[in-house]
């Protein structure tokens, strides 16, 4: 089985868009704010959407499942308010459930939280409460910078953020930790902020201690662990320097990168590097990057023609990467799946 | 010939710490100020600091020369005013200079410039001008966010900071983008700010086009170039879907990434990845990471073993990372080596 840990819903109907659009032209001026309910997407939509997308490229890539989540970039966890954003989740949280539930052997539902710039993180537990035991979610996208590229967030290492943790410890969800759109005209969205969070998650992580009170605490970091791979021998230098050598592949008990890494050599440097049990199969595809590479012919998100190809993975721990590590990963997918004999 | 193209002054005497502690303390108490005549520091104790350091691990790593450049974490631009950048800068340089002068054969000298947040890029002109036409400068660090984590300036490639490109093509002087001290809690200052701004500045290199104004302009992006070769297909292919395919490439013409990756895998990546043509060997010496890698035996930022031992590279082209790479980037430095005769 191949499931792909990383993907969202960027394929949303239009209707989605206009009515995001509508709520941020109201912001400030609630009378003409629009509601929920106005928003109408019939099932037949939100099928088109998927079969002619992402289904099919599942099909053609052969990925069996994909954990699926609200478009990143459209999370905009920095636009308006916290009761702006906490409507705009519901919605988008109540989308993706309605897709793993059209699709229930193809797609498992991932949340997003109502974050907003300098609010009590504390605040997204009632919805990340309802995404997990009312809609299904199997892990939360936790944004470690809700302002959108100007970093006025703690770490996320910081006890600001522990009444979050406490609640993903309790129900077994993973968070992934994931920005979104970047308001910061010296940071491009998908080509800096996504891959400098990747690496400035992981660095607090190093300069932190959050396992030790959280243990069974999970957190992936998408986009191949952004700079963190690359430069490992940079991260176990400075936890070398800040006497604890061992901590940087302690994490790797509770971290995981995925493998959006849109080439060969990118996958081949992961694959090399991080022990195999703490890589997940993962494209986001549809996502970041659309196109086809003139130099291979093929997609640059079918990560999986990387990772079949790479010489680094034994054929056990490929296939573990596909999927024994995805459901250690996601305690909840790993059940759900057990619980229909997969 | 073995040229060390990115080493800072993080050896020099407590005096000079002193100094800045000094100039700090009196910010808004300009009376209390010191002068920089007050900074006493003689040619022997200069001598022992490098002596006893860099020059110790060139000799036993087997590199002949090094440029070096005052070190990037004390540049701190964000403290204080342009006035007091400035006094520091000129300092600073001051300093660089008397390495070189005192070591012609074994070091050459690179250039901080006194940047403020906030303050408009021209001011640094007439320091830039007297660092490389009066102390010898071949490269100046550029850095792209003066405000240390903040990230309030505009793009490098905004016209706000063509004054510099200006200058710099005219004097045939190159630019290392290098930020220094982060005052985000967010950001770890060589974990995660140094990385996160050799990717963006990449990455804001692929969405604009510098290089059409500035055709002789180099950039060198330190650090390996962040993340920006692990995930070179995402940069590709960002490229591709703003409709100009070829532009990552084509930046290679004018930008050239370091050697400064702390380990095999990473080195390997790099020269599988980038052409040899726009690699410079650089090590950052008793920099970000000071200690030995328990797996080698040997100092992680001992960078020429791996480079010595990537198999990537054919001996011409690694001949070239060494030297001719080098020569080509910092024309200043291969005026200066032929007329030596060098």
């Amino acid at each position: 089985m191949i499931i792909d840990a990383h993907g969202h819903y960027t394929t949303a109907p239009p209707q989605l868009e206009e009515w995001r659009n509508r709520q941020i032209a109201a912001i400030g001026d609630p009378a003409n704010a629009p509601r929920p309910e106005d928003l109408v997407i019939s099932d037949d939509k939100i099928r088109e959407s998927i079969e002619t997308n992402q289904l099919r490229l599942m099909d053609e890539r052969g990925s069996d499942l994909t954990v699926f989540s609200p478009r990143a970039s459209f999370m905009a966890h920095h636009i308006g308010d916290y009761a702006v954003s906490e409507t705009w989740s519901r919605i988008c949280n109540d989308l993706c459930h309605r897709v793993a539930t059209l699709f229930p052997d193809r797609f498992a539902m991932g949340a997003m939280l109502p974050q907003s710039p300098g609010v009590d993180p504390a605040t997204v537990i009632p919805e990340l409460r309802r995404a997990v035991e009312e809609l299904g979610a199997v892990v939360v996208n936790l944004n470690p910078d809700p302002s959108g590229g100007h970093w006025d967030s703690p770490p996320i290492t910081d006890t600001q953020w522990y009444p979050i943790y406490e609640v993903l410890s309790e129900l077994g969800v993973p968070a992934m930790v994931h920005v979104s759109t970047s308001c910061n005209a010296a940071f491009h969205t998908t080509g800096a902020h996504y891959l400098n969070a990747d690496t400035t998650a992981f660095m607090q992580l190093v300069q932190g201690d959050l396992f030790a009170d959280f243990p069974d605490l999970r957190l992936i970091i998408p986009h191949g662990g952004g700079a963190a791979p690359y430069h490992w021998g940079r991260f176990r230098g400075l936890a070398d320097m800040m006497k604890k050598p061992d901590h940087v592949e302690a994490l790797l008990r509770n971290v995981f990168f995925d493998t959006c890494v849109y080439h060969q050599p990118g996958i081949d440097l992961l694959t090399s590097v991080i022990p195999s049990e703490s890589i997940l199969f993962a494209s986001e595809m549809i996502g970041a990057v659309r196109g086809i590479d003139s130099r291979t012919g093929h997609f640059f998100d079918d990560t999986k023609r990387y990772v079949d190809a790479t010489p680094n993975l034994t054929d056990e721990q490929r296939t573990a990467v596909y999927e024994a590590n995805v459901r250690r990963a996601y305690p909840r997918l790993d059940a759900t799946l057990t619980a229909r004999g997969r």
